[in-house]
């Protein structure tokens, strides 16, 4: 945990942009260091300063760094790439998990097809095919992200992007 | 592309929401129809009515509605997980990535094990390594994301959430 808006001398971040005297207990100085400026500007921008205030205050005091770094990671991801923001991120990885999926499938299948073909003489029979052979499934997801594809960046998209994750 | 809200008999769900007449050109009307009142909800309480018209003024024509549909997605995650909201996912899919790659590095390690093993006399030894044996680079990534952690779940963390990506 930050220090508190009391131990500093300037204003929090969010005070000294908003141009407001920075409180005790003020809920975003623990947060938002008069350091660095960009990470207040940056969810300032995207969010609004009054939705980060009434999500500070939603979640447990334990929770609220955490909570403020995903919101500074989301805003400066939409500052980055205004039309996809952390979504293009979240897309990229699913093709990424996609392909390394695909290509474990091959490698497993050519393991299992070595080893059919081995003959019991050999003293490849010793090896043991490792548990990841089968363990993997590209089904188990637990989240359903349809959006944003490759097809759809740059003019129309099949949308989807209220799916559940 | 959506109607505009000419279309329609009732007004969009952003201006129904708003309590506003909804004046034909309405920049919210294309993407939030009267009959998803839900996906306006959820982006005014995360990134705010303003802050979403703003970002659609910004953007081109074309790219307004995939930009709209990231928003609701990202709106929707942070409307479930008020702590990690979309950036949950990143992480989730960041560790899938890597363990996948761990279990393609070590079952292209044991391919190479059993072929190097393979007499030249064995009928095995016509089956080639397929590409996929060395072209995976768990280095290769295109953004840094090193938040959040398992660790940093539930407390305390270690933040970076304003990694670039």
């Amino acid at each position: 945990m930050m220090a508190s808006s009391s131990s500093y001398n300037s204003p929090c971040a969010a005070c000294k942009f908003l141009r407001r005297k920075c409180l005790s207990g003020c809920i975003f100085a623990p947060y938002f260091p008069p350091q660095d400026p960009q990470k207040f500007i940056n969810v300032h921008k995207i969010f609004g300063a009054s939705n980060v205030g009434k999500l500070l205050n939603e979640v447990l005091p334990h929770q609220r760094e955490d909570a403020v770094n995903s919101l500074a990671y989301e805003a400066e991801a939409r500052v980055r790439d205004p039309v996809y923001g952390s979504v293009g991120v979240i897309s990229f990885l699913q093709r990424q998990v996609d392909r390394l999926q695909k290509d474990l499938d091959s490698a497993n299948a050519d393991l299992i097809r070595y080893r059919r073909n081995t003959t019991p003489s050999s003293r490849l029979s010793s090896i043991q095919l490792p548990p990841y052979v089968y363990h993997n499934n590209v089904n188990n997801r637990p989240w359903n992200c349809h959006y944003p594809s490759n097809n759809s960046r740059g003019g129309g998209g099949d949308g989807g992007g209220s799916g559940g994750i």
